[in-house]
């Protein structure tokens, strides 16, 4: 006996979902028709209701309500510092430190030739273009310490070069609380290649 | 920063699925508001018309398209047997079996004091109410061999009693293929428990 049409399509449907398989998705198709139809109609509209209120920053890209985001929009923010990261969950893991001050500019991924994910679907040519007003002094590449992440560093700073502006990259060494024993070579690595000088 | 309110609700309505916590719920809304924008419209809209157009069978309470499912409504299915199941899922892995030809009550969970569920919640006193018509002689109990499962057995056993129809509930023992070393104890005990006399 096969499923219902309705139900077989919003299996199909819920397997969009990052990390949701067949499993997971019959799993959660029946939880939200057997037991909890007023919070599954609450999840299909708040998704709607997203999807139509919820757009890109015209300037950096991020997801915003407006037009243009908070950050742009406030003057207090300096304008000699661009931030360059993936998604709008770097962003906002960078803006919870309290430590950064500058603008940002969001890529909504990272080039993975793979994925086949290529500059033009990043809003690169968005970037460069933003950035030949001249306001931008550093930019800060903050792409994750993964090899996509290196990747979309490397090109970026390539594709920089010629606007001469100052380029620079997260570092990268042994985290907060780390013991030597317990890192992965790669980190320490890293942490030996990038070690500071103490005056 | 607090994300803008349409994003976080969203977030808080993905947390509705079962085994989606925070981040989960976070890196589903950012992939289906930054990538996936067609297919998150068509998860939402999938999702209203599974709950418009799917509801309980007025006979044996699984999820159909039709006012009696298709099972209750074939003329063919021995209604002399009835298959008592936690959830439609399990009713669809025993039609998948081939080897069932009787009907179905499906009791949307089983019983869990600890998480609130009563008789009640569970339309134990339809299924009475149904077996009182008196054309069911065998009710074959098929919870989950699982506290829960054991628990709703129990009870219904019963609450049956006075009916005076044959209950009987699926076997336990060794699964297909296992081997005896690595079945745990509680199941070799069951097997030994159940063992069948050969002639």
């Amino acid at each position: 006996m096969p499923y219902p049409t309705p139900l077989e399509v919003l299996i199909e449907r819920l397997r969009a979902l990052p990390g949701v398989g067949r499993r997971s998705a019959q799993r959660m198709a029946f939880q939200l028709l057997e037991r909890d139809r007023p919070q599954a109609k609450a999840l299909a509209e708040g998704l709607l209701e997203a999807l139509e209120k919820i757009n890109n920053c015209d300037i950096c890209q991020t997801l915003t309500e407006e037009t243009v985001c908070e950050i742009c929009a406030d003057p207090a923010r300096d304008e000699r510092a661009l931030c360059v990261v993936a998604t709008p969950t770097d962003q906002w893991a960078i803006e919870a430190t309290g430590t950064y001050r500058g603008r940002y500019f969001v890529l909504h991924g990272q080039l993975s030739p793979i994925d086949g994910v290529t500059p033009e679907d990043l809003a690169i040519p968005q970037l460069l273009e933003g950035l030949k007003a001249g306001a931008v002094e550093e930019v800060i590449l903050a792409t994750n310490a993964t090899v996509e992440g290196e990747a979309t560093a490397h090109y970026l700073r390539e594709a920089l070069r010629p606007l001469g502006v100052q380029v620079s990259r997260l570092a990268q060494g042994v985290p907060l609380g780390g013991e030597l024993e317990f890192v992965d070579g790669g980190t320490l690595g890293r942490a030996f290649a990038g070690r500071t000088a103490l005056s």
